[in-house]
């Protein structure tokens, strides 16, 4: 594919997919297997188990579905709720909006609590509409831990805290898409019931694999859930679980073992690493946001994202503008301002398997577009302030010492 | 992933996923893109222009599913059918069953229509139900093309005769999964409505794209059709395809670049030409299978399958324990026999990316399985009978001559 | 390259370069590194120790340069010899003749005895040169332990017995390139001086190290060798092994990750169980072979080769075209017949990464060829000659019991 | 391999071996093949044809060398030289004097003109030393283009003018490994005989390719050339030619598709743009390097390297520690001084496939580091002067206008 061509390395900085690394590419270069042989339930088998630790639980149950993000709500929805249940949906951007657009074309009842994009989901709405239903009527509250649009994270302790305060039993369903293996998730702790990742975001995997982990509780409600499902149905999964050969249908070979890599490199870093690097690239890159002068689209401190920083830009710049300059001239690829805030936002996605010098050249890159715009920028500006932060920041490589 | 090591090549056998070809897994080494830059649609149009050729229509919708063909059934259905809905469909083995499964999870009016395993679709009793149902209230015809389980290819062109005979509108939904890219398939002159298929198949790819393609009718039953779904959904793809974006969710990078060297492939070798290889190596496989004195699953010479052999044993023979042999003795990975066949059959997959001498080894590796399983079988004779008829019919190699 | 395509696998059995395992060629598949960072070191120190095992040498030193089997050679003799130092040389195909006719070329004065093609090194000419030379003038042997173009295997152990049975000091160097890691090699047992491979013989890697090991006497010997060297001087290298840096110059990255991959295969599979899985290959195609009615170039069974077997075609068939059709119809790699026996055999190389059913697809496709090319083979015969032996010989794959 | 593990990308700035685009490594990502077939030679064919462009040849004869840049230094001095020939060789940096140490070795009469390290060949002594031979005893000048360790690229259109001046009939050897690919070279216009690269620097492949190019002068030397070799000889390779097989032993077939697809690369991006690119990367890196406060190793203008900066540090730091911490730390790979620079200087090498957002990154790193260990550097401001003028500098990427 010629059209593409352009020297060195692509610096993508989208927020999913991200960068692959070399040794998942690796693990990924090989020929199609027989998925019915003794050695792919072998390997899904520690898949399976391994898989739980990026959740945080040991009581959830993970299904590895061949399918993206999207698929991967659709199997949180359609496993727990039957059409016509009530849910809380929180709208905050434009992937609970369509996570919100999904709820309802399944047949879902959904009251939508929104917010203005930049901010955070209303928990206190949330803690008056659970006061206002001592019938429990409401079957679910979903929300997103990370606002892909808008770089903002919300506080799932927090709306933990408020279920139990009201002591209401709704089920819990959350999009971890751009938060899992980046930011802190505690499935077990927080008492989220489904919770649902894909390969592309923080695993640092090729599109391909929704990650959907299931609490006790979920798969009780998955009993008498009455919405149509078969693909993305749980019983499936845990007939074959059952029978020791794990997949209903034929899993992607390549898939199976690149995640096998990918959770590798993850526990070599250790969790929590991986999880202070991303603060460390987070605060970094919002250091630098800053320096520039401009303002994140996050509007309060306590939302801030890790994962992605939208940044705002003057009204006479298109950010639009900005993510063609970067990719054309640059070969860096950024994040476009979507629907509310197209034009208006530019996102650097800092997620997966990413370091701090990766981040220091888009920073670069982007100090150079900004003044192609006609920002006034000073060069160096925003890689100097990231750059005072992480040179007292950046730990030694483990392996390496 | 020691667990699996052998010295030299595995002979992969089963009817899927097959073997992937080098230029394949070349063009799939490569890191995640942004698929919102304007290389991704480029690439994604030349896709969809293309990928209607495999299924020899010019006026088919193409939709390219982050899924398998579990979900690629699911998709024919729930974007043309509405709960309640009335479907004739036929089975005849495993895989027919599993989507008679499916339609009927997913709330439709299941007419079944049953043969023997080893037998063909009862074309005559669609006959008689169409004839009986002047008032139309069969809303869809359900068939596979090819069942996998038995080796049985279905006559679809007198599936169409029928519904011509009858004027019966009824849509016409052909699993195509192990046959599309390795059979005669012609969408259009048939009057196929759905057509589907996955890459893992007879495309030689990873798991990972369920292929779908849509008559005008389809997609006009589409627009009243009111099963839930919004994964499987083509609005969303129709409404982005509009937009030149073509992608409502991630796709995977890696296997649209497949794709591309996959299509490549196959246009290179010409699909006429894959076809007539397939013819000769579904060919050589049963006279094999005739020279060892055993049996063929497919009851009459009409439904032979040129991508999938079921080879019948002896009552006295369990046919898992040769599958078992295969693998463990001998680096060879052929099918089980599923369900009512378990242990009956063993199946010889021999479809997607294939040659005669790679065949050759694996009827050679057989012969030696049966000997050691108690089968009287003479060394060579399959061989022999194979290379007796492939001697004359292979063909120079076109880049070669 | 479309030049060469042709669907399926390509079968590779010329004698060199041999298919590269999956687990290979993904180590490979990596970009590339600083060498005089800490990491290449310490891989280059686990290859240096770990490849003595594939000489079955403790004592002697090895030398990984980057070049073929060619510059090996050259490595071998300028660091032993000086220029008009006088070597045995043994002559019994094209390989050993391009090695006299570098002995030559770099100003030895070579003592050629030659065989006739298809026959093993002349001993008893050895003993009873050897015998008159009381004032040791002969400086070294050299010998190559399997003559690659007739498929000639020499006793080593004889030779060794020999120079102990006249007390000679000569130095042994052998050409490994097509033995090491398929047939017994004992380097310090025998006596050997200096050893040497290629990387695309039986190790089943690209081409691209040649690997030399040198016994004490052999170092001892390069102090005073006057031969100009300096890309093959051993001495450079000790010096960086003493410093622990290793390289004197940049190695492949990519090699030294896939030798490491490709020793651990060894290593994983057993090198006496890869030893008998030649032994296995080897004579399954001389009773394939023998099937046909065909001579094998080799003219006694003291000297059959486990690794490549040259088969004489009746004097009115051309062997080229043999060659020429494999390739052309079959896709299949076989090996020309060369110099001497251009037209009159052709090879089928059966060393490295290669298993039983492969070794048969192989046989199957050669009985077509021979059916082309209108020699009256009875089909399946070679086959059947060959698993008869092989379904009694093959074993259990261990990792899979 | 644990031992080298860190999250993201190697940040690789050794000036070689160097970052490989993954088109490269895709079509390296192969199997073996045979290289007798008539695929491997129509390959070559194309191979020497184009490589000779990068060379600015016409009338050059290219050798493609299975050797690493010691090799092709040897195939250069062997095929043209006798043992006792004179040479003037200039001594100015590490890899100049392992060059004379070959010489020296090789049995030459080596003539070194050395300069202070830092500073370009001593050509007025050349003058001087052509001025003082009317008898024409020296038969080679032996430079390199540019001297890796010290960055300083000599001026070969007045060597070439120097011997004109002076009608004198020496070959003119040029070592081009860190230049040819990335500076200007033109073999013909300044009549440069044999000129050398390695396959690991511009070209931005694995090492393993020695690319020697011959005029019709240096194959007339060659006749009569007395050295031994065999490896290295160039006669062996035109007999080969002639034939139309190329090859007189076995090639790297994943390197020949990886050179192919190498070349593509820089053809489709166009050789002066390349160079282009490698000036706007040289400026940037010293523009920085002033604003650090630092001085360059190379000692005037005239002799900047646009591939590899060396860059000195104040006497009460060891370079050696901003290496081994730029690796621990921030997983950033910086050239070592070398002896006599060895603990002055840090390198960064900027040549290959790179582009200058990749630079900024480890300029940024630098700076860290610098701080790090102890030198009063001003965070951002390498950066700030590298971008104001990159972001004046670095044209639209042209696949993507």
């Amino acid at each position: 594919m010629d059209y593409t061509y352009a020297p060195g390395r692509n610096h993508l900085f989208v927020p999913g997919p991200v960068n692959i690394p070399e040794p998942v590419l690796r693990a990924m270069n090989r020929n199609n297997e027989d998925y019915r042989s003794p050695a792919v339930p072998a390997l899904t088998k520690t898949l399976l188990e391994d898989v739980k630790k990026i959740f945080k639980t040991t009581t959830g149950t993970p299904f590895l579905f061949p399918t993206t993000g999207t698929g991967a709500w659709e199997s949180a929805l359609t496993n727990t709720l039957s059409p016509g249940d009530k849910t809380i949906s929180f709208l905050i951007g434009q992937f609970s909006l369509l996570w919100v657009d999904q709820q309802k074309r399944l047949g879902f009842d959904v009251d939508v609590v929104e917010s203005d994009w930049g901010e955070g989901a209303k928990l206190d709405v949330l803690a008056a509409k659970l006061a206002a239903d001592p019938s429990h009527t409401i079957k679910a509250i979903c929300i997103v831990h990370n606002e892909t649009a808008t770089g903002v994270t919300n506080n799932l302790a927090k709306v933990r805290k408020i279920l139990d305060d009201y002591r209401h039993p709704a089920l819990l369903l959350v999009d971890g898409v751009s938060s899992i293996c980046a930011l802190d998730f505690r499935m077990d702790e927080w008492g989220v019931d489904v919770a649902l990742t894909g390969s592309q975001k923080a695993l640092s995997l090729p599109t391909g694999l929704g990650i959907v982990c299931a609490s006790p509780k979920a798969l009780e409600a998955a009993k008498t859930a009455k919405s149509y499902r078969v693909f993305f149905d749980w019983s499936d999964y845990l007939k074959f679980y059952k029978m020791g050969t794990y997949w209903p249908y034929t899993p992607s070979i390549q898939l199976l073992y690149g995640l096998r890599a990918a959770l590798d490199l993850l526990f070599e870093e250790g969790l929590d690493n991986v999880i202070a690097r991303h603060a460390r690239l987070g605060k970094a890159t919002r250091l630098a946001v800053e320096a520039w002068g401009l303002k994140n689209c996050t509007q309060k401190e306590e939302w801030v994202s890790d994962t992605v920083t939208a940044v705002m830009v003057p009204p006479y710049i298109d950010s639009a503008e900005i993510v063609r300059r970067a990719w054309k001239r640059y070969n860096l690829s950024l994040g476009l301002g979507l629907n509310k805030v197209a034009g208006k936002v530019f996102r650097i996605g800092h997620l997966g398997n990413l370091n701090e010098l990766q981040l220091l050249g888009c920073l670069a890159g982007v100090e150079m577009i900004l003044k192609d715009v006609g920002y006034p920028v000073k060069l160096g500006s925003g890689v100097a302030a990231a750059s005072a932060y992480l040179q007292n920041a950046i730990p030694l490589i483990p392996s390496r010492i």
